[in-house]
């Protein structure tokens, strides 16, 4: 924990924002998934993120292929969530001193597997020494023709319906799994260790979403992000929130609770978007909840109603996920 | 080191490479001192590199100010080193666990004095816990417009003069003095401290000079990266380099060689550049050798004449800086 003073993530971020200078090219500051100014008859979308051990992953279950692949793919993520494709990669490597060239080349494979998958480019780099962790730095880039619109936190409107691609809670399940030491679940696991960014929707949702986050904190976590940001509030139908049908059974063998999984899950790189009732059937996803006026965030269930005070995750409140 | 072969920062660039894939709009790839793409009508120069504690720095002898100042300075020297002005950065910082909100605000009141000396905007981030050591992770971006060429390194022609702006020397000489506790001797202490990267000299370059590379890792290291590059050889006239009056005071009190300052003493982020005679009396810098048609380069003095061997600085050869 910081010393002093509890300093948050969302602290930091804020102090930070207060740094930054206005600039007529600047369309969307730090403060979405990721940053867009204009460049000529193009906009830049561009998201940079670190990736540190026993912080962000942990050796002793991730392979190094595996971290490589993730990290490429997580920070592909936020532009994806502003609607563009991610195209080109910078990645900036910090290696303890007793790394072998084996561990790099795994690393590296991942990192180049992930790249394929994307269709993307790396352009740039650094490798240097680090202390006693790995760290990795990924810069991840996209374009938008200067007429998009680059797909924000702050669209949502009142009576857009909330959908999230794929499924939920199934990195978090398989995180719970790996860590534990218990065997089976491949594919909840996999969805930790590789997961993939969704590429795929992107230009669906550019045309149709009226807002869009990448749920790497939770949907719990994400929802407020875009009802704080949007000047909304939220229902969501917990029932309704997708998962795997090994989910229940994994979470149980793990001692976690299936709502946690699916409300507080991230790390699976799907989407939460907000779209208008009658585009809903042109794009895919699951209805999970509606944007309302009431500035609050309500969940939902057959039992009743109870206001959303989870905090999604925090990395300042929060050890290694 | 690394273990079970012995990998330089030179081998992993070169693995690095060979996974980029081709790409219509990249224009340069990794290897030269930022990547380039186009981008609709301009181009992108865009770099990343890590700064981590007890590699790129230590807390007992700079001040957080400093450390973000120079990380920032240092970042943007690589886009002025391909003839654009950094006017974009992002910051990704890995703070440990014991860290103070003083300390942070520090690293960023530094910051934010570099973006301002360099009228530059910070325009994204992320910030999470590290583990032992403070991690900067600093992208910077500038662009071009789409015809104007990027100054490369690979652009030297024989019979160019080699000039370097500024003096060298003094952050090498400045580091040594700090490490050791010498006072005095602030100016070069500063140079090491908060460098101010060469923005000024954007424009002249960007229209006279032939090649291009700034001076991170010392005068021997860059002009080899130069030739290889450009496939030339050089002369370089070592009564030439030019100094501070001090700085062989300096050198003598903090016990290292006036010579390995100037030849291998890198971080004051000057630039070295070719330029055809006729051009040079345009520009700001010092002459300080030739470009030859013998690819080998070579140091003259007036007691004769030595091939170059020292070595550059390697991040994987050398410890801390």
């Amino acid at each position: 924990m910081i010393s002093d003073n509890s300093l948050s993530e969302t602290d930091l971020i804020k102090y930070f924002l207060s740094l930054s200078a206005n600039d007529a090219s600047l369309k969307v500051a730090n403060g979405d998934d990721a940053a867009v100014f204009s460049a000529g008859d193009l906009q830049i979308v561009i998201s940079t993120d670190s990736y540190i051990e026993n912080i962000h992953f942990e050796t002793s279950y991730c392979s190094y292929f595996s971290i490589g692949f993730k990290a490429i793919e997580a920070s592909g993520s936020d532009i994806v969530a502003m609607g563009a494709l991610p195209h080109f990669f910078l990645v900036a490597l910090g290696l303890p001193e007793n790394y072998s060239k084996v561990q790099v080349q795994e690393l590296y494979s991942g990192i180049n597997a992930s790249l394929k998958r994307l269709n993307a480019v790396l352009i740039g780099g650094d490798t240097c020494l680090s202390g006693q962790e790995l760290v990795l730095n990924i810069t991840a880039l996209g374009t938008l023709e200067a007429q998009k619109r680059p797909l924000l936190r702050s669209g949502a409107q009142p009576g857009d319906m909330i959908a999230v691609s794929g499924k939920l809670g199934s990195a978090r399940a398989g995180f719970e799994l790996l860590k534990k030491g218990i065997s089976g679940f491949e594919g909840l696991k996999k969805k930790f260790l590789e997961p993939a960014c969704r590429v795929d929707l992107v230009g669906s949702l550019t045309e149709l979403a009226s807002s869009c986050i990448d749920i790497s904190d939770g949907v719990a976590s994400e929802i407020r992000h875009v009802c704080r940001m949007s000047g909304v509030g939220a229902v969501i139908y917990e029932e309704k929130l997708p998962f795997y049908s090994e989910l229940p059974r994994a979470a149980e063998l793990a001692g976690i609770s299936l709502n946690d999984c699916l409300l507080c899950g991230g790390e699976d790189y799907e989407l939460l978007y907000t779209i208008s009732p009658e585009k809903k059937a042109e794009i895919e996803g699951t209805v999970i909840g509606e944007i309302t006026y009431q500035r609050e965030i309500i969940i939902e269930n057959s039992s009743g109603r109870r206001k959303l005070t989870e905090e999604g995750f925090d990395h300042f409140n929060r050890g290694t996920t």
